[in-house]
């Protein structure tokens, strides 16, 4: 294997099976694989290049970010955005000291969350004094008084040292694009679960490719890390002789803002819709540990979306201050296996008054749900 | 319904379809529950039944301790067993701010886990300054000194105000098989899915009961809360006209002791080998959280036991300062699928830094195990 850094790849070339680098070089292949990963959406406005405006997707990003906060003593920014990477730095910056202003164009923060779970972030957000800025969208970005930057939109101006677009990302599709290599409706290279493209002797992994969704049963864009080193590992035991397939994922996903964890997985009641099924949710309040036990009053969330039809469930979102994440990962295996609410209403967990009710959150909300369909 | 408090049910007269009550009363039944639970087992030796010598099984019983520890100024305290109750009442009795010594027969505590997790409870118990004297074996108790009980062994002699018997339970059966109600080969009440006995109309649930263990198939006695409620709910749906199967179990059990969690699913190498399984384990040392997140450097210790045949999940057993009962219920979920190792490594999980590695503890372990195979 030869490691060439500092090259590009101008182009594929599949009749001659060689790619072409930006040197007028050019490499033959056996088998290629396009990881070509994805680039952070930088708003198109005036002003979007100037210095102090960033966004945050590669390790080289947070490391540029850094030193500028630590070069210009920055002590205000602003995050335009509300996903969970704006979530987490925004909890950074204030970690810093950092006086943060959120700007988003809809209502609450984390729409992947039910808007009571939303709602409770954005209390978060406020006890940690970081601003959130509502039903706003920037127009441009000016030079500032009180501050290097100043972000003009239609509900007012904001200043800051620092202005980070945490807007998503997009894949990077134009290499394959270009060598005539199919892309799927999502915009992502299509794949199958060897990770083969359509293209001969050409894989994709990664945050460019799809990924097969086990709930949906259809194929996704989820540009998330994990899923990219499993995609990694298959196109390479693949490549090296060891066939291998990609089971697909059921959308686990989690984070931490402040004092909170979110997790979800599965399908929202929207994207469940949107593949035909006929949805029934509900939210559930426990807690992380039996009531005897609960000694802070912590409190956990629990929504489950289930399919009336065949009463399997469909996806499950959870909040607490702990907790959320170990339920959901069990939920993940439930999904995984294709359990209706009344196997997930009577799983067998750990049960110890410390980390659970004898009757856990899980399957209190499994059987509440199963009884109002 | 019609609740009868202290009345206690003599013998069941399956012929006339009645119970016979101690005070010479019958009282006629459509259906029947027998849900006698267990008793603590108590050691047959001379001076078990001093004041100071204690079992603890129901809320009475906890009650009564405490009040004799206020009552006596209780300072030194002897666990004879070395189970998970053992565990659970040596660190309330530390917290009390009693001296405890734990009393046991065998060389490790808790069993159910790797002796290499078992040696680690053992550290903790040191540091939270609970001796623990192993090969020992109780043989009678007399007055004391310096405390008021002493407790005989074949090892030497220990004094305490308060001797604890923490050595398991065994079923309440004898009104069943009294009545000619068949008893299963564990000792407890032979029941069938929707929780019937042999004897007709007479259903049983809880502690007196066996369970249906869903990864050896076979029925075992596992007297956990849990499980109970999950009974008295089957039982009580088919009694009520709504006809309801229970599932059965996997084995999920977690307890806490001082800063540790320890939780176990499924069957361990000796139970599996036991029902014809060819077994093969491994233990992983990782982390609860991504190691770039691990500022406390938590290690979070995963066991994995797995059929060779064909690959399935049979078991699992966690130990760490956080995150074991999560990885653990997740794992329960992997085996009440009856997952395989392959799936389990590719299982999707919720990640984020703050929760565990791009690669979690559980992934890394099933695919270590399955390159062992």
């Amino acid at each position: 294997m030869t490691v060439r850094l500092n090259s590009l790849v101008r182009e594929i070339d599949t009749g001659k099976g060689e790619v072409l680098l930006d040197k007028g070089e050019s490499l033959p292949y056996d088998e290629l694989v396009v990881a070509t990963g994805a680039t952070a959406t930088k708003l198109d406005i005036p002003g979007a290049d100037k210095e102090g405006v960033f966004v945050l997707k590669t390790l080289r990003d947070g490391i540029t970010i850094k030193n500028y906060i630590n070069e210009k003593s920055c002590r205000r920014a602003i995050i335009i955005g509300a996903g969970f990477i704006s979530m987490e730095m925004s909890e950074g910056l204030r970690n810093l000291g950092i006086e943060t202003e959120v700007i988003y164009r809809g209502d609450l923060p984390v729409s992947r969350w039910d808007p009571e779970f939303s709602k409770l972030v954005l209390d978060e957000l406020g006890k940690n004094n970081v601003s959130f800025i509502t039903k706003t969208s920037p127009l441009s970005i000016e030079g500032g008084n009180k501050s290097s930057l100043r972000l003009i939109t239609d509900n007012g101006n904001y200043e800051g040292d620092l202005i980070l677009m945490a807007l998503g990302v997009r894949p990077n599709t134009e290499l394959a694009r270009n060598a005539g290599i199919a892309i799927g409706t999502t915009g992502a290279v299509r794949v199958d679960v060897s990770q083969r493209t359509s293209g001969e002797r050409i894989y994709s992994v990664g945050d460019c490719a799809e990924v097969y969704h086990r709930v949906s049963s259809e194929w996704v864009y989820i540009p998330l890390g994990d899923i990219a080193n499993k995609q990694g590992r298959v196109a390479g035991s693949n490549i090296g002789g060891n066939p291998m397939e990609f089971k697909g994922v059921v959308g686990a996903q989690s984070f931490k803002v402040f004092g909170l964890e979110l997790a979800a997985t599965g399908l929202d009641e929207k994207a469940a819709q949107k593949v035909g099924f006929d949805t029934a949710s509900m939210i559930i309040w426990g807690t992380p540990v039996a009531r005897s036990m609960n000694l802070k009053k912590d409190r956990l969330g629990l929504k489950l979306i289930a399919d009336r039809k065949t009463g399997k469930l469909l996806g499950a979102q959870a909040i607490g201050e702990s907790g959320a994440v170990g339920r959901i990962n069990t939920l993940s295996a439930c999904l995984w296996a294709g359990m209706d609410l009344d196997e997930v209403g009577y799983l067998d967990l750990a049960y110890s008054p410390p980390f659970g009710g004898a009757w856990d959150t899980i399957q209190i909300a499994a059987q509440a749900l199963k009884r109002k369909m």
